[in-house]
């Protein structure tokens, strides 16, 4: 389908003029809006005389480096893994996350943090709006190589704002707890993005599927990603819980999760596999899925076993939604998901919401003490029973699954208009349409230097 | 010897069988025993009433992270410079570390924190479990390529526990100092593989010598190994010591000493190398040794020149270790050393003993002052003089080499046992035994694509 | 032009002889010179009697290990985007970075730390041994592929004086702020190397183009280094300013800025690019200047707003700088930029720098409130108008350039002396000149196991 030469060249601007105007708008809204917080701010932060040390930004700035690291060399590399999208996976992941951390700077914000006619920012908004882009990437993974980066922008565009909306449903009308997102982030992400790519479903997509694949250096990158998520998700669970006794169970218990997800991972990998061989797709994204099962539930007194258990069971859960879900998804429901983010994302996000449902439910006085009132403050001040905070955590678990699936429907129309730029069903998984892309080991025909070459050193 | 179809099922089952079979039994020994520490128990931490701020978390949440990073991404990484065994180095480092922290949790644990029946854990724990995972992966290295999964988690199963108790017989009873391991960790973890190594002898390796060597890209992952594992160094010292005027010289101190170690291995590496070039797997190996020399002084008064002595000293031995001794290692002693631990961690290690040992020995009420209390204990009470405590220091080298060997050896024994997987002598150091390989590069004889096809973008 | 062999073993030692003599001689200055300082030295802290999380390890730390990463891990891999030169990119960085650690704890020790015959050292002294190393990497980027080892040493040696008493003169006589460095690191540090790279020009160096390029897997590791940078650059701006107040708005002035660069420079990339494809080098590269940009003003009162435009900005130039103005450089004053710094360092730079004199001209007593002490002590002191710190940090931009260009040129001719081991014109951005270079994937034209291989394993 060969266009019109001034379609052509309309395509080939809807990249930049998408960037530069939304770039231009969160700008303006930046200027007007967008103040540091009391503890940013040089003359506030005087003002109210504290100690250096009593700054927030202690408590939470490695905690946030740790996340950043997830978000652009977790996921980006994470994606790494497709023969000929490299360049697409890392480089889209970059430029979607950057635009979200400025556009949920302002969504959030208006959700959590606007006093007076502003936005206060500081470290607390820096954490959550990578939060926020990383729900977006979980909906990368499930079109990644069949949407162009104009359209990743739009989707972007779209989720932060549903993101926000959902988060504030949640967390804050509901008192639903979900520190590390298993609801907020992880289910979210992952429906959001497979309600949109069923609308973009493609059934001609078995054209590009000789590039839908691994080579063996790519599944080695994808690998990267892989463990610097695996070992900074305690971070990324505990940097938005109270300060002291929040952050160190919450690191502690998504640690030892992660372990047993980990060993689950493998041994359905190997059982399952053709000759007991392990499949790296399961090893990259099964392993991880300790991390989100205790999303809701590791600020609580989940137990060292209890995370244990529930790290085995999602592992377990991911890696057979891998084998045998996958395929199903794709040739009965018409989804077609490039990541596997519901293996990873869904349902192990749906599993980490029922978990936190029960752990909410055993909730006492006894084994919380005064820490109640920083897990669960609507039981300290005696306003809900564990039974009531548990209800509302099960019932909290509709709120992203229909946000989602409704936001990621509407996501996926507006993707489809006629004039966006996307790649035809054979150009799928490929760097090229996007990229100048450079040959590949081009020199190296050429052998080693010849020996009259490397004399001409001395 | 192509076995019957039972035995070849059987052998399949061996890595799943195990992985579920050691899980469960890690689960319920948690379930019985561990338990949050004071710190970490929402309950207890309330209870002590302490400010957020004095949480053991934010003194050693910061350096676990770097710890983590190191063994997960540090040792993971340095064993991919295999061109064909990139998934296995970083998939069964994955694996056995997981395993690894796991176990050492709970043996670790009932020597060191274990109160009232039960085992106590917070990030101090954390740190501790992530240094045992360390010594394991030492041993694998020695072992790396001719050993299968189930065969490593045995091994681990069995290294952790002699790590453990030589660990509470040397810093507990004898009152060594050690606190980055060059004994504990690296002496150990060493000579326990090399055991294990000679043990497990292959006459025949020769066969799968075409696979031993490294690729060019396979180099580039390797150094993603040892850059993060040489900047987080520091880290590793330091992690555990005492807060305040502990952490800081150790962290400085490991800092210095790496330098010099990178400069005397390009040195040494140049200075033997073929018309003077540099080898990758001097530079890739050898430039650590700087921080495993000063793993047990990092924490005394070393003196930043100390360091720089120590780490230029190390980062040489080590260098010709690699160049001489390696290869006299194989043909004369029968020990096959595949990552050369012996040339990094064994002698790096001892040498660090005995460094100790110097240190322990100059230690005065003078030059520690009131920070004596910390490092050395018994001299702070008068119950040492320096040179016992330098007695003490070189006594303790003794306990590590003596458990490595002996446990070394019972480990080979037990990884000889004739059912378990292991991969032949012809397909040493191949991923494609226990993994799903892809192709390489199937689809770049493509090349790029075609005009007519770039057409149909527009 | 081959050599008299003893040419050529002379040339065959210089590296290792130069790695000696300049470890020997900073290990005696070490032993002459170098003390802990008062939060390092058990001693000395114990007297003064502080509680442990006082010692600024704790406030810093964090920060150091991220800035050691960007240094090692960034700069090192971002340069192996060149096909043929990746040992030497993250191993002469790995060196030059190590010498530049020893050498510039001295160099700038004595000018900062040096009390009583000594110098005292630090966290704090760390950060900035690394902030040098920096300024050295970012020269070696301009040279890169075109000079030997020894004589990057050579270089180092050299530049890390000037940087030192540049940085002096700047921060210390002048009273400029510079906290990251647009001026003392960035464009000293490119000016430097460009000015270097112009003295070492080569007509010839068209013999070596082909080698020029990337590679499709080499790309992917450039964007490992580029995306280390981007994620922790927040914490280079903010690792040096003062605790509490200081450290927490330039981190997130710098996180805004470079979420902006990255828009931009996906914009212009397309923008400028053959029918709107993205290209690497610029996303590599121009996506960091939001980091440069607000080296000066990150620590000030910027706003958050005045970071996105700032980045926006330099993002732009940077792109524009990569397309347009890198031939020019090349074409018409002589100098080859490999990695195209002046786009990058350069340019960027300079932009900080004059962002810097805005908005301390727009400093007020009511803005920065009691913070105006730590962030412009002459204005709190009544000693300085705004105004007139705006006229000095405009003055202050000429220092480092003058310092750069001398002390670039000078070093140029250093590194010309005809006895210095160089690559010749036709073996330029080739690593097999120093090292020792494996194969290509010589195993796998063997193709997958054959069935009768793969039989044995049962």
């Amino acid at each position: 389908m060969a266009g019109s030469p001034r379609r052509t060249a309309g395509r080939r601007l809807q990249l930049p003029l998408l960037c530069l105007l939304l770039q231009g708008a969160t700008a303006i809204l930046f200027a007007v809006f967008v103040r540091y917080n009391h503890e940013t701010d040089a003359a506030l932060w005087h003002w109210h005389n504290h100690s250096n040390a009593d700054n927030e930004f202690y408590f939470r700035y490695p905690s946030f480096q740790d996340v950043h690291t997830m978000i652009f060399v977790g996921f980006g590399f994470l994606m790494v893994f497709l023969q000929r999208y490299g360049f697409s996976s890392v480089g889209f992941t970059f430029l979607s996350a950057a635009f979200a951390l400025q556009w949920s700077t302002l969504v959030q914000g208006f959700f959590h943090s606007f006093h007076g006619g502003h936005i206060h920012v500081g470290v607390e908004r820096m954490i959550n709006a990578d939060f926020c882009a990383g729900a977006v990437l979980i909906s990368f993974g499930a079109v990644l190589g069949k949407t162009g980066p104009a359209q990743l922008l739009l989707m972007a565009l779209l989720e932060v704002v549903l993101f926000g909306l959902n988060e504030f449903v949640l967390l804050s009308l509901l008192g639903v707890k979900d520190a590390g997102g298993s609801m907020t982030i992880h289910a979210f992400g992952a429906y959001f993005g497979l309600a949109l790519s069923r609308v973009l479903y493609r059934p001609q997509l078995e054209k590009s599927k000789h590039r839908q694949g691994s080579v063996y250096h790519s599944d080695l990158f994808a690998m990267i990603g892989t463990i610097f998520l695996w070992i900074f998700w305690p971070s990324f669970n505990s940097a938005p819980t109270t300060l002291g006794d929040g952050q160190h169970p919450s690191a502690l218990n998504t640690y030892y999760s992660l372990t047993a997800s980990t060993l689950s991972t493998f041994a359905l990998s190997a059982l399952v596999g053709r000759d007991g061989r392990l499949d790296m797709v399961h090893i990259q994204n099964a392993a991880l899925a300790g991390g989100v099962v205790v999303g809701t539930s590791a600020e609580m007194m989940l137990t060292p076993f209890g995370a244990l258990a529930a790290g085995f069971l999602a592992g377990t859960v991911s890696t057979l939604g891998y084998k045998f879900f996958t395929p199903i998804l794709e040739s009965k429901l018409k989804v077609q998901d490039t990541c596997g983010v519901h293996n990873l994302h869904g349902m192990a996000g749906v599993l980490g919401a029922l978990l936190g449902v029960l752990v909410a439910g055993l909730a006492t006085h006894e084994a919380y003490g005064d820490g109640l009132e920083s897990v669960f403050p609507f039981l300290a001040k005696g306003q809900r029973s564990a039974t009531s905070q548990a209800m509302h955590q099960l019932f909290g678990l509709f709120v992203p699954l229909i946000f989602a699936s409704v936001g990621g429907s509407l996501g996926g129309l507006l993707l489809r208009l006629p004039f966006l730029d996307s790649p035809p069903d054979s150009q799928c998984y490929e760097d090229q349409v996007y990229w100048e892309v450079p040959g590949e080991h081009e020199d190296l025909a050429q052998g080693p230097l010849r020996a009259e070459e490397l004399e001409t050193r001395a």
